[in-house]
């Protein structure tokens, strides 16, 4: 980073500004960055096949000397599932609440890199001296427990990283810490980067506890069985769920590997509380009257193949759907799944079943503050620089508007992009430089090896469909030996199409034999030639641009 | 229809049950068929490359001599697109009010079909009378002019259908006439079919005068430019926009073909009034200081080929975003585009646009009256026996609770299914039988031969890629004369992946050999063998299932 001074601080993200996931920030100051966060992104509609995203580690990886730890504000996705593929490529310490390390470490095992892992619980006192730097933290609210904000003490000043925060009052579990807020905000916070999710929603979000109050309503009202379906990481949720099951005399039997491990971290770090009978198996629910049975499973996004769309489509090995069973989402869709998960719904009503979901119930209320909440935050913090972080540019810039309305000089607002440095003094901010970023996407086993390229033809061939025009020549005499045969994919359906087909390979045939006639064709007209015919009479006839694909075979 | 008998009324769809789109309805009586409105849908996002998807239209072909009329409620194109692929099959006298009927022609225009087309307009007070059936209308208030209900009268009662249907007491408009619906309720309606689309929202839906209030607001404040982003079937918003536009000297320059041609549509029957230089050309935008100009355009959807997504991307020829432009999102996304109205949100920040869009604005209301208009709806019409229609399977279902809620019995709801008979006579009601009903794929030119095994295709290759393996082979010698070549699409990045490439060839070459020596293979064989060879070792590498795709050359 050529153009840090001595004196100034480095803020950055290599993840997390412009999209919601892959979260990760970096701190620099002289020989020192603290890393916040090292999550991942899920892949959007048209990263066809991809199965995640995570960021550029360039830079971390060429600074690792100077990486003092990773500090994790809490234990969902966005925000630690990077950490595998981080670790591969560099050893550094990872800070974290109780149950963000408990997650972590499940992960890390799966990838078998726990045993070399340096992993270290804190608690919210505790402070991490460096040098230069210094780390504490603050308790907060979100949908997972032990969340936290973080403080980075420079010499220039102290920087503030929300984490992903509520103001949840009458929270499940621990409360925000106010107290500690204020006192951060009175003894000065230089630069605040807080969690711009909601920038668009203007209410305050609704408490956990009265969700909690709906689940029991529920439990109280319901005959047969109840299928619960949730976010495994709310940790807190599935608690209120278990409590209600106790109260109303139902055991609990648990579907789907995020939902199993969260009940398992749960009850081992004491989050979730409930006599050793109230788990049961699969195979005791027939032997139970319904209306004492709870089944709690994943699904709520409408995912194909977690368990509520298996058990909605009958393809579960265990449960099918009966009438009398109620079906309660306790989830709202996230962007992009809101047709899963009406599919899943309309299937469940076909199936027979009672389903409950929002907007017609308080079933569900979000992790992230609305407007009130992020302007609430701001005035405890009282910052003189203001960052927004965690969101799409428009809830970026939201959330600028939101700063300038608590008290923030618009000149002090920065909207970053991921690689953006901001530069820092007590004094001044501006952006200084950028370092390296970008996307690296995980498929399969493969970690960055699908480029754009790959992905344009993925999308190409997913629209269009592919024809294939395979013809042997013999390159010495300039005959053709066999072919041009045209083979399709996705195109049309071959036999009901001969026609087309058939004067398809004659009109190309007809082509070749007169460039080989020349004696000196190259493979490449010959290539050229086959699209440049095919393609405008495909489209001729069928209003349709297939990839066309030419194989030539020397014989 | 075999199982109806002589004195009973059949009331069935084609399309617009359990889904939202190719709205086709059907009300028969001996020898005589009212179909009610001709729709299609829009594909979801797993139908690749397809355009619209139409019902199977087979049982209206075969008894085309019993149709009497299509009868439009409005001119939607979930209610009227479908017009051009029946006209295509059948030619069918079609009724509908004006607006509709001028859209209808705009389109058939297209299709090369006016000519022999047979458009009847009609009025609010017709009657149409045949043998045994006979059609009138009540108007309605929707999100487009000149909506209407249909009342269908047979010998065993009178059949209603809500057409797509809110409650606005203050329109922009025509209101909708209650005083009519009364008097049908009291006549005693036999069989409601009625909107489900907004089943599952509690509240009465907002007036569109209120949104003309926003649009007024929002011409009154700006400074700079406003580009104002709608529904271009929503003649009415046109309207308070060009309103709003005139009353504060703004000029109005429009962009997208629907767009322009609803504006042009819409001063042809009258809905939008105004000054006859009202309207520019985009060559005179630069000419006025930015606070006179208005720009209308498509692309609230957040469509990637439509003026506003090309506005935001600086892809647009002739607009691009100036700092002080304001864009208003006079709509709110359809599920399934939450995505892509997002991107153009952020783009638009980005390039410097001040952005008004829901739910921070009241500047969109839906067109589908909320649970409170239904219900108002059920009283005025009380109907005996009650058929949810328009919606998905939540919505139907939904719309019979509040049914039965407002008097209703239980046993008198029908939740049908495309294809499904309802045979009604003034006492009873039951589904008595099927017929032939489906989906029909348009891509391009094609019209149904889009099937099921092409769709296949271009899933697997849109989401795993593919990989060719030719070979040419002499099948007297059993030979192989050249390759096996592997070719890959989507799958991996040949240049880097060149040793698993070529580990791939060698594999497959030595199990070719060996099967070839046995002289009796068949091509099946081969194209088997070089399959279950390459799939596992693929997957062992890569964890990836691409489509293999063997092509034997016989030279």
């Amino acid at each position: 980073m050529k153009f840090l001074k001595e004196d100034q601080v480095a803020v950055f993200a290599l993840g997390g500004m412009g999209e919601i996931g892959k979260n990760t920030y970096g701190i620099q100051y002289r020989d020192e960055i603290i890393v916040i966060d090292a999550g991942i992104k899920f892949p959007e509609d048209e990263l066809l096949g991809i199965d995640y995203v995570i960021p550029d580690y360039t830079y971390l990886v060429k600074n690792v000397e100077k990486i003092k730890g990773v500090f994790i504000t809490h234990g969902h996705e966005d925000h630690i599932g990077g950490i595998p593929y981080l670790l591969r490529q560099i050893n550094v310490p990872i800070y974290g609440g109780k149950l963000a390390i408990g997650l972590i470490k499940n992960k890390l095992e799966e990838h078998g890199l726990l045993r070399q892992a340096k992993l270290i619980d804190i608690k919210e006192d505790d402070v991490i001296k460096f040098k230069h730097l210094s780390v504490e933290f603050y308790r907060t609210t979100h949908s997972i427990p032990d969340a936290y904000g973080i403080v980075v003490k420079t010499p220039q000043g102290n920087i503030v990283h929300t984490g992903d925060f509520k103001f949840d009052f009458t929270p499940v579990g621990e409360p925000a810490n106010l107290t500690k807020m204020a006192e951060i905000g009175k003894e000065g916070v230089l630069c605040l980067m807080s969690d711009s999710t909601n920038s668009e929603i203007p209410d305050f979000t609704m408490s956990e506890r009265r969700v909690g109050e709906s689940i029991h309503d529920i439990f109280r009202k319901v005959d047969g069985r109840i299928i619960f379906a949730t976010f495994a990481s709310n940790i807190h949720r599935l608690q209120q769920v278990v409590e209600a099951a106790v109260k109303n005399n139902r055991k609990v039997v648990v579907f789907g590997r995020s939902m199993e491990a969260a009940i398992e971290i749960g009850l081992e770090l004491g989050y979730i509380k409930a006599p050793k009978d109230t788990f049961i198996d699969a195979s005791q629910i027939n032997r139970l009257p319904s209306n004492q049975v709870t089944i709690l499973c994943t699904g709520s996004q409408g995912e194909p193949m977690a368990a509520l769309s298996r058990i909605a489509n009958g393809t579960h090995r265990q449960i099918q759907i009966n009438h009398g069973d109620t079906v309660v989402f306790s989830s709202s869709p996230i962007p992009g799944n809101t047709i899963s998960v009406s599919r899943v719904i309309n299937a469940l009503y076909r199936a027979g079943a009672e389903v409950i979901y929002g907007p017609l119930s308080d079933i569900h209320t979000s992790g992230h503050g609305g407007q009130q909440e992020q302007k609430l935050m701001l005035r405890l913090m009282k910052p003189k620089f203001f960052m927004p972080i965690h969101g799409e540019y428009r809830m970026l810039k939201m959330h600028t508007k939101l700063a300038i309305d608590c008290g923030v000089k618009p000149e002090n607002n920065f909207i970053m992009d991921n690689g953006d440095v901001l530069v820092l003094t007590k004094d001044e901010a501006y952006i200084g430089g950028k370092i390296p970023s970008g996307s690296v996407y995980v498929d399969g086993n493969g970690i960055g090896d699908i480029g754009n390229i790959v992905l344009r033809d993925r999308r190409i061939l997913s629209e269009e469909g592919l024809v294939i025009v395979v013809v042997s020549i013999d390159m010495k005499e300039f005959k053709i030996k066999a072919g041009p045969d045209l083979i399709s994919r996705g195109f049309v359906y071959m036999r009901e199409s001969s026609d087309l087909i058939n004067d398809a390979q004659n009109l190309i045939a007809e082509h070749l034999e007169k460039i080989m006639e020349r004696k000196t064709t190259q493979w490449s007209e010959i290539k050229n030639e086959i699209t440049d015919v095919l393609g405008p009479f495909l489209y001729e006839k069928t209003k349709r641009k297939p990839m066309i694909l030419p194989i030539i075979m020397e014989v």
